[in-house]
């Protein structure tokens, strides 16, 4: 916190950087494009994970594990997938370093694998390999297998949370008996993901189909959620997809259907990762710093006393005792920082790391009986009989939840237009915001916009309403409404 | 299940690998020497990350997420380091593959790295790289940082669980202003460690200190927990490492002391993995497979209705009613077998997979108001009123855990021989057994005892009393008493 933070009217980029380097989540890794995740960033990261786990548990998956490495020949089974992960990997060569008396360290080019590896990007293809060994019969399906793992896609452009050579994510790999079933699964998960996102990150999404251009290399159909940042860019925040039956004719997968056919399984995946770290940083950010929503908040109530000598210490700390007591027993992640700090410091420390209710207590507070809160969702104080609060603090860590949710939703909605002209579709595309217009379905006209605007199509929403509207850019008749916006 | 187990006694190895198979623990992947983690063996695991995990935190303890590549120059900065892991490591060399018109998919050699990438072997390296940064005075200190990660080794001799190319683990990175500090972390993680293998894996384990020969490559004192196997081989369960000053020195990590001095950094690091849950299978599986504790169990009961039509299907959920209301009350892991195979074929499958207790209620049980309870480790099965059990399968929970522990206890108890002269050494060794005894500290003498015997220093225990003990080889005054085994 040495510079102060740049306004995110001002630089919405180097803002998101500060703010994760000051609110202490993440820094680079020594290796180009790879990322650090720090103690702070981690909590959340776990808190998230924690509530995904328990949603996906609940409706009858479980977690596993697959190996990193996958063989170079495995990728190129599916056409489509080797393609969209070919450009962007780690490859594995070589099994051992020896010193050489010139050079130092150096590869032992006797240590050459006869084929090399790929790191994983995503792990369908040696899923299904193993898919393979398992499924005989309709009895061994359906499989609901999930795994929380990191992966690797080799990204130019970088930045931490958002887009790194290395990140964590779940990925969740079914086989079903039918294409319903597939289908249903994917919209289960499409809505856990909604679930997630809104009841959990207080971060409203769209949900919806993605388009040919935008779907997943090897998916029949991609669902995402999608959601508005503060600069009013869109954020993909996680992807469901039917896989259809591609990844089961790539690796031969067949079963035994009860009435004794023999049928290629159903697959889909889906997944969300470190990345939601970065879109709650970016939808509820302010010019402080981070607001994190209680839910997932490493500390959801910090206690800043204020005091001058050890015995007004002593004083505050008795006096605050029940106060302690009651975050306990509600098992309220809190924190209380008795360092020597200047209160202000400390005020704007926690509120950079977006702590969501503050607790001070001085020694006027102590003589009235008081306590004073401070949301960091709203820029208000209120002195408060010390009994009055005690027994409410979970109340009131539920109203900043849903209103960092509603402040974020209005937002969405403040900026989200539906538009029937190109001129307008281009200043709000330029501005920043949603577009929602009518598009020709044809992957021509997607790719002409892009390159007259940079928006891309989000997605198809699931509650679209295509009936009389017009393609916004050709003016024929739209197959589609479409969301257009800017996106990270 | 399609063959027979083979018999423990028989063959330890193949009841091994077989019982790995047929609990549906884990599994090879397609890269030689990877493993896949099937969803029964990752709840597994789960569990008893989930047991450490608490311990760790409630001691301090954070988790954070470090990169999985590593520059090839980090490895060689510390010199013991570089000479442990060089020989099996995976090297990332390029970046992208493309098509050739010949040979199919390729890596294409435009792509390749100026500096290769090491996959982390362990995270020293990267990590201390970064508290370089992160550390300048006694107030950044101590850190203490956890991480949950995938490691990758390139071993040629691999076994499911305890020696994979790929393994999961926990490795702790601290840091401390002394000596003493850093000593003491090193101390308090053994125990840790031996808590979570005792209480938790109901292990009994050795602690001790590994010879010079047996340390880990950059640390300058390694603490161990040793556990015997139901082979009477030792399994090294987990270590912790006191690393000194060296990889503070490697990579220049100071700081500036209260008194306004500048020192390098007091290091610590840890690790158990994946490894733990082969342990369980050495230690307490029998003829009729694993044998799991109840605390990391992930069914601690399985429910077998036994029926031969619909109507008695339903008049036993009705009977079980308070039972499972009561299971779920409690908390306990359990789950209602009423798939259509026998009663002996469920009974088998759950005993494979080592479900602690198994409950069987059949129409005559219903009729006298009864319930039969079947503990897994022990050979015993009772009718007992419904009512009297009900209640208790918690405690017979606890019991079962207190007996695999008592059973493992005596085992190596028994097991476990202070020897004064080599010919009974060798015998002892040759059958299988800890042998406790003199030793003249001299690497040596550890090199021609392991020529001979194959057995290696598991460690010097922390209850060593070495006065008045000759050396079990050169019969010179012994400077430790010490214990041998062969090894996993």
């Amino acid at each position: 916190m040495k510079k102060g933070l740049p306004k995110r009217e001002e630089g919405f980029s180097s803002w998101y950087t500060q703010v994760v380097n000051d609110a202490g989540l993440a820094d680079y890794g020594p290796v180009k494009g790879t990322m650090v995740i720090k103690p702070y960033g981690f909590q959340l990261w776990e808190n998230i994970k924690e509530s995904f786990d328990r949603m996906i548990k609940k409706t009858g998956h479980v977690n596993a594990y697959f190996p990193l490495f996958i063989p170079k020949s495995f990728l190129s089974r599916e056409a489509e997938h080797v393609e969209g992960f070919a450009k962007e990997c780690a490859i594995v060569t070589h099994t051992r370093l020896k010193s050489d008396i010139h050079k130092g360290l150096i590869v032992d080019p006797e240590s050459k694998l006869e084929e090399e590896l790929i790191v994983r990007p995503t792990s369908e293809t040696v899923i299904w390999s193993m898919y393979k060994k398992w499924i005989q019969s309709y009895r061994d399906l359906p499989i609901l297998i999930n795994q929380w793992a990191n992966v690797v896609r080799w990204e130019m452009r970088t930045r931490l949370f958002l887009r790194t050579s290395e990140f964590l994510w779940q990925e969740g790999h079914t086989a079903h008996e039918t294409k319903e079933e597939a289908e249903k699964e994917t919209l289960d998960i499409l809505f856990l993901y909604k679930k997630l996102a809104e009841q959990y990150l207080a971060m409203p999404v769209i949900t919806g189909v993605k388009t040919e251009a935008e779907k997943f290399a090897g998916a029949e159909k991609t669902y995402c959620i999608e959601a508005m940042m503060g600069d009013k860019k869109a954020l993909q925040a996680g992807t469901s997809h039917n896989l259809g039956q591609n990844f089961a004719k790539a690796f031969n997968v067949k079963f035994q259907t009860k009435d004794n056919n023999e049928e290629l399984v159903w697959a889909t995946s889906w997944g969300v990762s470190t990345r939601l770290v970065g879109a709650i940083i970016l939808t509820h950010g302010d010019n402080k710093g981070l607001r994190l929503p209680p839910k997932v908040a490493p500390i959801q109530v910090v206690i800043v006393p204020i005091f001058k000598n050890l015995e007004q210490k002593k004083i505050i700390k008795t006096y605050i005792d029940d106060v302690v007591t009651n975050l306990k027993d509600q098992k309220i992640r809190f924190h209380e920082d008795w360092t020597d700090n200047t209160p202000g410091f400390k005020f704007n420390k926690w509120e950079m790391k977006g702590v969501p209710l503050r607790v001070e207590v001085g020694l006027r507070d102590v003589e009235k009986n008081n306590i004073v809160i401070a949301r960091r969702d709203i820029d208000k104080k209120e002195t408060l009989p010390k009994r009055n609060v005690v027994d409410k603090i979970s109340v009131i860590l539920d109203n900043i939840q849903k209103n960092l949710f509603s402040q974020a939703n209005q937002f969405m909605q403040d900026n989200t237009h539906s538009i029937t002209d190109f001129e307008t579709f281009k200043m709000i595309i330029k501005d920043g915001g949603f577009v929602r217009c009518g598009w020709d379905g044809k992957s021509k006209t997607e790719i002409k916009i892009k390159e007259e605007t940079k928006a891309t199509i989000r997605c198809i929403p699931l509650d679209e309403k295509p009936n009389g509207l017009k393609c916004i850019y050709t003016g024929n008749i739209a197959k589609h409404e479409v969301i257009f916006a800017k996106a990270y």
